[in-house]
């Protein structure tokens, strides 16, 4: 179970460093017959794309994906969907200098101490833009998703000390943010906090949400494979996530069960819940209303700022990292979240497919 | 992927429901020769055996764990052991209600959804029964875990609104308590929010944190598999828990990287950090200290307070749950937690094993 | 991957040696809603069972399968169906003798190489008794596929050097012979081949056919997932095995390819093929017709003649093996092969579920 | 379970299709510090390369490979290794009449009925320039093998009717003769005998062996993922191969067991055995004398002669395929079973490396 496969059903295999020749991704088990194109694929691309706001690296990244294979006269085959993106704008003398330190923060260490040496151009594989492989997969598992009616939206929830309801929010100011957070004044907010942070060579945290609407009940399967326990292994999977939780989550572990149970009510359009802390999911197994989860991700580890660490050779050092980089890992990452949800709910509802009698003999009978 | 397996090298496979004839585990990929008996066994499963306090259902199980298969004159064979242990206090006719209607907080409504019946009997394959074959597997991974000094130890961090801090706790109080919760003061403060909590027939919520000792650095791998991706998966698999968090876990979306980032220094015991904000995990793979990790626990959603719904036919009404439940899931899941962690830092730890050419040659060279 | 597992969707997990408490088997991916009970899978156990006739091991093992779990009131759930079957006649004394010695053809060498050590009572997990839970799982893979018109159909095809031609048998006569050969005639001169083999204390090998009707054209997966790849794994697994053949098999490497291709046309049945040398896949897809593949079965390697071999401690030693032997393993082996081509059939048809978008969409249209 | 994964902890990802941009494949799990250029890669491609004789295809393909990620200062760093080779030699014009109709031997007809629609350009991906992944992925386990004093050789054994007995060749032939079969006297025949097959507008089929000699005693897990299974599995999911067998193989079926066991004996070089019937394995597992298997390939299926099927509108009709088709598939194929071989035979010695508690507390202990 080498680390750069993820989903049995819909399957992506993802390759590629920050400073090698590209970053790819092949996405096995897209049905066959959807109407696929770099053009569709192309907007989650330039969601995660740097160098669109001030508060993202400058470097510029045409970041362009490019089909190789799996597409015939316009739609899927059935076959696996080669992608690649090609490296642009490395300027690797900027990171010559931490081949021979461990950064905190980093996976210089933890990479060391695994395979004995490691890539240490901007960071190699764990580097950030491996996530481009997650998104180029999670856009063609949205396209799929869309076509039954349910529909992944992840946005910023928080930057540092501010924080938003959705419940106030309008979906569409989700991109007129910058920062892809939808209460606009709290967005300014968040600028003003971050171009503080930066000019004190410092860097932030925050928490992305994500809701998936339009979801049957049903889905995920009981015990290991639970609905969210898949999902929360996708967002824990993204570097930079220190924590997930669904409906109410840590919240839960203060409440009372009168209080945290969710009603359930008939109303006009069938079965309904009062309340949904459950966060959509009951026994791993969605519910029917709407998916909630919550990512915390932790504030960008490179920072201008004086550091202590060690060097390769064990010396007690202090350094100070060069090189373009996000005083948050916020922004950037709403769409990588949005992938990993979406691509684990697609894979369980392939799974799902053979869960009953019925629905089997129906599929078969001539 | 059917939903009951766990593990890929170290793969436990579980089975049963709560009023059928037992519940059980087969564990496959343990290493031949370790020394293994029902009584290396047993006292995991008495830690999660209700009846044992009044904060637990007083039904009386035994769960006593028995050995089918996979070791031979006291060692394991290599082959799979499928371990049992039988159902014995089961009273159904306390559940025939629950057959018509969908309890809130529960799965009977999902599961409904998804097979299109379900085996309402105390919850069928969704009860809490169905974490025993958990423990039985999690035993035998942490006695495999403990030959090379690694030790998984979990316990209760918080129950409702009362919250300790391990690093001014024993561990050796942490089986004083009734609770699992080694600050004994506070143990007592939470049996009294407890026996509240049961006299106006609610039920509440809690935090289980669980540290790893003794693990070395360069465990895990990139990108999807990382040690926390997998961790925080098993740990969600477990009913009732609502969110996870490593290290500063959600508190690092409100620090700076200046805080957050963990400073590497060399002692006479090499290298190591002055904090511990990543919990142990860096870039997915662990950094040599010790790996904590944070479970929200929901309250229990069976409570004996009126509650509405809905029935099997679709019409509103009002419930009162009877039968014999625990007013706080924590306690007993504590050893819970313990076992998914310990199964997958375990697989992670075979999975490794192939990670290095220069280990590899040594392995099989003549 | 542990080697006690077999396939993704339906899925069994097998565990027990020849004289340990029992032999037993996990199905996981069941669908809800199949009606069973132990009287449905009997049958198929039966057929393997030992001592029904003078040409199998005239131990008498009851082989009562036990259904517990993953059944309520009659039907499947859609959870795990754990089964087990006791051991009740083993007599360990006839196999303390081998426990110094390794016997030629068998695995207690190359056990022993792996694990160290070995459970050699009967042969512990590589004796044939391992192979009830394939049996158990596949009599449930049996009774799905007839519930979509598929049916697996295996009989013994040679024995020795009598080989028989099914296209001039009648299928009623397989259950009719105590060989499973349905042309009565051959059975009769392998009965006598047989008896003949046994008085010069030796034993001989075989071949198993298997043909699968009613199959729908456009199953399995391109590339390494093949139907036939998959199908030549699950028989291969099977202790014995030595070779795996489809339609014309090895023949097809003498034939020229205007002999060999199969040419299509229309029939008032739709699509047909005016021969069958592809046995019915091509390019690891179903083709609708047939699917035909044949096993080659090994001789028992337990033989009572006089052997040499070496002993635990390095020496050249001769050996008699004592103990009750088939000196066929066919026979009994035919419900085996069954087995596992249902298994892999009903797990492939659960895959391709999800291979067209059309479908997809309709399966999730509300 | 999507259809182009390959292995477990050695797993390969292919993509592409005949007429697409290029072929590809991913190697995930292959550990860090292997010394790797297109250099060492690239011999084992130019094998299975069209061209290079009068008997395969004169269509001129480089298939250059090039590694785009994985790779760093020349050696492996333990992160997905891609490459590609780009085609260039497409002429798509010649493959637009297939698009009509359904070629007997070909997979167009089960694409169809599993996809509802193919690219059917030159085959598209069930085109042998599929197997370009294989063989690359293949060249990188082999090196990996060569390093613990494996090795994999694959050569042919028979064409049509001419067959070689491989006892009786010097390994050095095997690159001497066009057509890979070591008996350079018999060669020469096959080559008539191709002349004459092409001449009559026809094609033929044959054998390929391996064997893997150097192989450690104990490699292979029992029961389902046994290593001649999985062997099986590999070679059977190249495309044309219709049978597998091991050792003495089919014939093993009308052998006494007193001729088929190979009897142990201790010779100063350890333990050995007197024959080699077994093929290598015995319950799954390698016994430490040499793996043989052998493939039956059937005859190409793209003929010139006419043929009669139908079109895609289920008409009945005689076609002539043209384009450049090789007489015979075996040639090219043998790198191609040798790959599949490697691959199969490194991932079960990484499966292996967690068998045993000795080894493993080895391997950990500090």
């Amino acid at each position: 179970m080498a680390g750069s496969h993820y989903g049995n059903h819909f399957r992506i295999s993802t390759w590629g460093e920050s400073h090698g020749k590209g970053i790819g991704v092949v996405v096995d088990g897209c049905p066959a017959g959807l109407y696929l194109d770099e053009a569709r694929i192309q907007p989650f691309m330039n969601r995660r794309k740097p160098g669109t706001t001030k508060y993202s690296t400058p470097r510029k990244e045409g970041d362009e994906i490019e089909i190789l294979s799996g597409v015939f006269e316009g739609r899927t085959t059935g076959t696996p969907i080669s992608m690649i993106v090609r490296n642009t704008s490395q300027r690797s003398q900027d990171y010559s200098e931490i081949a021979s330190y461990y950064r905190p923060g980093h996976a210089d260490y933890s990479f060391d101490q695994k395979y004995g040496f490691r890539d240490y151009r901007g960071g190699g594989r764990s580097s950030g833009r491996e996530t481009i492989g997650r998104v180029a997969g999670g856009a063609i598992a949205s396209l799929v998703l869309q076509t039954v009616g349910i529909e992944v939206c992840a946005y910023t929830k928080s930057i540092g000390p501010i924080t938003i309801d959705y419940a106030n929010c309008d979906k569409a100011n989700i991109s007129q943010s910058p920062l892809y957070m939808p209460d606009l004044q709290a967005s300014a907010q968040a600028e003003d906090y971050l171009a503080e942070t930066m000019q004190q060579q410092n860097s932030t945290g925050g928490i992305i949400e994500c809701i998936v609407s339009g979801m049957p009940a049903g889905i995920g399967e009981p015990v290991f494979e639970k609905l969210d326990a898949n999902i929360a292994k996708g967002i824990m999977s993204i570097g930079a996530v220190k924590g997930v939780e669904f409906g109410s989550g840590f919240q839960a572990a203060t409440m009372y069960g009168s209080e945290n149970n969710d009603s359930f009510f008939m109303s006009e359009r069938g079965v309904q819940k009062k309340t949904n802390h459950a966060g959509g999911i009951l026994g791993g197994i969605s519910d029917g209303s709407e998916i909630i989860v919550r990512a915390a991700i932790k504030p960008t580890p490179s920072i201008a700022s004086t550091q202590s660490t060690i060097s390769n050779n064990g010396e007690n050092i202090d350094i100070n990292i060069k090189g373009r980089h996000d005083p948050i890992i916020v922004p950037r990452a709403v769409v990588v979240v949005e992938s990993m949800v979406a691509m684990t709910i697609l894979d369980m509802l392939f799974e799902n497919m053979s869960s009953r009698m019925d629905r089997f003999v129906q599929f078969y009978q001539k």
